[in-house]
């Protein structure tokens, strides 16, 4: 909501949310406003009503938004003072615009009237309500005032307006299209993963078998891959002392992020929100002279990191999960060279996952910063010369830097269009002066090490939840849980289906096979539905000449293929 | 000590224990003795002497040792009242005697004089100190009075004792051995694994680049075979609500192995002592027939087990460890075969890691016990039968099973012979019970599921730490974190060690180089330190003629092979 289109998208969207609340208000008697801003997608107006909204609801205040809005009401302005105000909206029983006012602080407020109703409001809005034409009501939610679950609960209502018809219908399409992608709706369908909200907790994954299997194709992937590139890998436990965390500065400036400490005998230990002291550590249990540079540290490393229980989303918003990490140590000389390899590596690795669409952003020094200028301007110019060299389009986030360095962060697009931060490049200057991490120079004195923190996918945990969606759930070939399933006809060809299995499990395949007594057609229904790439019915004619009749689960039909090539036709198929 | 050539053994090294605290107090005037039992390879002291004793003293100690056994001391047993007892220790200053005494609550209590010693005992003991002969005194330790940190500060001394002089230096020659093979100085000097007492916590591992290599290939290895064998892998969260552990029971009965629990908003989280309960929620987490058991659910699970600092031990005893755990969901009659199956994966596991030695142990229904008596005969039968259908020797514990369950133990044994507890099949009647896990069987009722708990390995570090002991580091060529290292013998051959390097690595040999500025020969001292199956010597003949000079980490020359047969000269050559 930043540029000039988006202003009048804020305004119209703003409007929707005044005439929303307007709607309400005649409905339900006795229904306080509290906030109502126009938001990323649409808006929102949060309630404090003695009704209990239902779905049907949303018709009916749809309704009643459609017959104010043909009133062709302006939106018009006015400036009141402190006082008066209080005494306004105080009349009217609005007890949260009064707590509001009593916070600004300051000798006037502004109004905004539009037909009758009336709203503690700083504009701008669109002239007259009849612009509010292409909308809809979408969803209810649950909120607390201020967002705080110690204050009163509120009832949220969404919606959203576009300036066309052409546009709410393609927003309405989109939102369609993601919820029949929705990563929890499918990880359940797909079996493959779980959430324990009542019995374990929630924010906490268990990977289901299915969802392992995915897990571990990633993980051997990247592992593959980036040994391939002078990786090494390391393993790092969950817990350590506490002090670890005084001496990184966590405990001082990440406190509010991380889990309570646990007294062992007389230590405090703490579960780890970040991974990198553990890999300063393996750093710093050997010396280490120029020559042994540039050092490539990566890890799987779970990070444990609080996160209030009304946030929490499926795999998007969790209380642990999985980074695919690393840390590169290497002298200043080598920054550059090491961050065009991280680029092209990124570029390589994500494109292997389907995506190839990004948005990148490199972010430069703050005002409160860590280390030396010179070190910054240093890093800053060997970022920027990257972004050159892999000839990668980016746009600068001048500030937005982290106070230890800057960073370069990348957001994917998905099939959607939608855009999830996924990879970041980040120069770290806090940590190498914390820990006092050196190596002997070419001059035989001790300097320095210069570190990079670079994750590629980000947390696994999340990834995979965009995976899920980017692909609504039908994996690749190479990253399916299962690649074929095989589906007798009837019982009398089991014998074979298991031969079929048997013969492509060898081959190195993920295969299952259906030996249910089901018809054969409601067996390709319920692989169709579970997304499985290949479909490899066998009957009696396919026992006859050794072959199986194969369907993709678009509904694609191969034809007949012998067993001695199915192997070959399954990898080029896909 | 528990066979009837171990009685003597047990008699022997209690009488040297005897005839060491005699010398100590001889030597070393105000030394109070406390207990001094026999152990498993030989006898110790604990003392509090008002000398603080160094290594030199052994030596001393076993001198004057030699010249009171040489006295032919008679061991004699006599008994007295408790009060003269008490009155007889007290007066020689001996409070740690006295308090025995005051605990033991008996009217008499016996004593065994030998050359003017006598001690609180009561016995048995050899005829006399002429027997002791070949001993020797080992080392020395800090302890604790009862064990017990907030008691009085001890010295140990340990030694050993052997009916023969033969038995003594074989049993030297094992410490000796195993000294060299500690994996806590060769895990550091082969840079396999660290543990950062000071900054991070002790009982917590660091698992450098070289150990994780071996770990995941231990774990790619279990990964294949385990899916060939129908199992499939879960990944669970560490942390979980502690109500799931107060629903296993864990909170009331192994709290004190727990961590501390943590607050998060208004619930209770704990790091997980096992993987258990979160394989059953997954297991709960659909309905299930009895055509779909059996279910063989795995992972490599990370536990979190409180031990006390002092008890902390490299790899061997730790604070959080990954269990190669499974548990099996299965219907009473699968129950045999399933253990049938679970056996001979153990055997060929066990055998792949070079561990052809076991001692199993069934181990039969306790007093205390969960589950009926019908389940723990049907059981305990299935456990006996799979025994006996592997041709498996084994032994019977009876009463020795957990209260929840029968199970089989096996130890294996390393190459200088010591036992290590390793894998462990265990049937549980009481999860199934408290979380009401159920199938439903084939007449359309809901039966309790049957559910085996197994372990492989074990704990993934512990198990590490034998391997690291058993091979004394020089792991078999599919183990190596490194197999090979390319020896250029000067500069001049660095690009043909390259060339070299690279092209066995694209074959998916893990391979270094050396390129340091060191002479040829100490380059192959440094690789053969590091234990590095083969070295490739490259000068300017191997250049010539495209060939490697091929040498063994034991010193064995394999000649001259050309570079385009290398890749399986190494496989084979291993």
């Amino acid at each position: 909501m930043n540029s000039s289109d988006n202003d009048y998208l804020f305004k119209l969207r703003h409007s929707a949310a005044h005439v929303m609340a307007q709607a309400v208000q005649e409905l339900f008697p006795g229904t306080k406003i509290t906030i109502g801003p126009p938001i990323e997608d649409g808006f929102y107006y949060d309630f404090d009503s003695p009704h209990r909204f239902v779905p049907d609801d949303l018709a009916k205040i749809e309704k009643r938004m459609r017959k104010i809005v043909s009133g062709n009401h302006s939106f018009v302005a006015s400036d009141h003072e402190i006082d008066e105000a209080r005494d306004f909206w105080g009349k009217r029983g609005e007890k949260y615009k009064v707590e509001m006012i009593d916070e600004l602080n300051e000798p006037t407020v502004s109004y905004y009237t539009s037909g009758g109703f009336v709203d503690l409001c700083k504009g701008p809005h669109v002239a007259s309500t009849k612009e509010i034409v292409h909308f809809r009501l979408l969803k209810m939610a649950g909120a607390y005032w201020r967002g705080d679950e110690k204050r009163e609960q509120l009832q949220r209502i969404y919606g959203t307006v576009f300036p066309t018809q052409k546009e709410l219908e393609d927003h309405l399409h989109r939102l369609e299209e993601a919820k029949k992608r929705d990563h929890r709706e499918l990880g359940a369908r797909l079996k493959l993963f779980s959430i324990q909200h009542e019995e374990a907790g929630s924010g906490f994954i268990y990977w289901l078998p299915k969802g392992t299997v995915v897990r571990r194709i990633i993980e051997d992937y990247l592992k593959n891959y980036l040994v391939s590139k002078g990786y090494g890998f390391v393993s790092t436990p969950h817990v350590a002392r506490a002090d670890l965390w005084r001496t990184s500065g966590h405990l001082d400036y990440y406190r509010e992020n991380m889990y309570p400490i646990m007294q062992l005998e007389n230590q405090e230990f703490i579960l780890k929100p970040m991974n990198c002291p553990g890999h300063i550590l393996i750093y710093k249990n050997d010396l280490h002279s120029y020559r042994d540079l540039p050092i490539r540290m990566a890890e799987f490393g779970t990070v444990y990191r609080y996160e209030r229980s009304g946030v929490l989303h499926g795999l998007f918003r969790v209380r642990g999960f999985t980074q695919d990490d690393a840390h590169i140590f290497c002298t200043p000389d080598q920054l550059e060279d090491e961050v065009v390899e991280t680029l092209r590596i990124i570029v390589e690795v994500l494109s292997a996952f389907g995506f190839k669409d990004y948005e990148i952003k490199l972010s430069t020094r703050p005002e409160k910063y860590s280390g030396t200028l010179e070190g910054w301007a240093h890093a800053e110019e060997a970022l920027k010369k990257a972004l050159v060299k892999t000839e990668l389009a980016y746009s600068i986030d001048p500030g937005e830097g982290v106070f230890y360095g800057p960073k370069i962060d990348l957001k994917i697009k998905d099939s959607l269009g939608r855009a999830w931060q996924c990879s970041t490049v980040q120069v770290d200057f806090n940590n190498p002066e914390r820990f006092h991490i050196t190596y002997r120079d070419e001059n035989g004195g001790e300097s320095q090490v210069f570190m990079i923190h670079r994750a590629l996918l980000g947390s696994l945990e999340r990834f995979f939840g965009v995976l899920i969606e980017h692909y609504a759930g039908a994996f690749p070939f190479w990253l399916a849980p299962v690649q074929a399933v095989v589906l007798p006809v009837s019982e009398k060809f089991h014998e074979y289906a298991e031969n079929v299995q048997r013969c492509l499990q060898q081959s190195g395949f993920r295969v299952e096979a259906d030996y249910s007594a089901s018809k054969v057609g409601a067996k390709v229904r319920e692989a169709t539905m579970q997304k499985i790439p290949f479909l490899l019915v066998v009957g009696g004619r396919e026992m006859e000449s050794r072959t199986v009749s194969v369907r993709t689960r678009e509904g694609k039909d191969l034809g007949v293929v012998p067993l001695d090539e199915l192997s070959e036709k399954l990898e080029i198929g896909n």
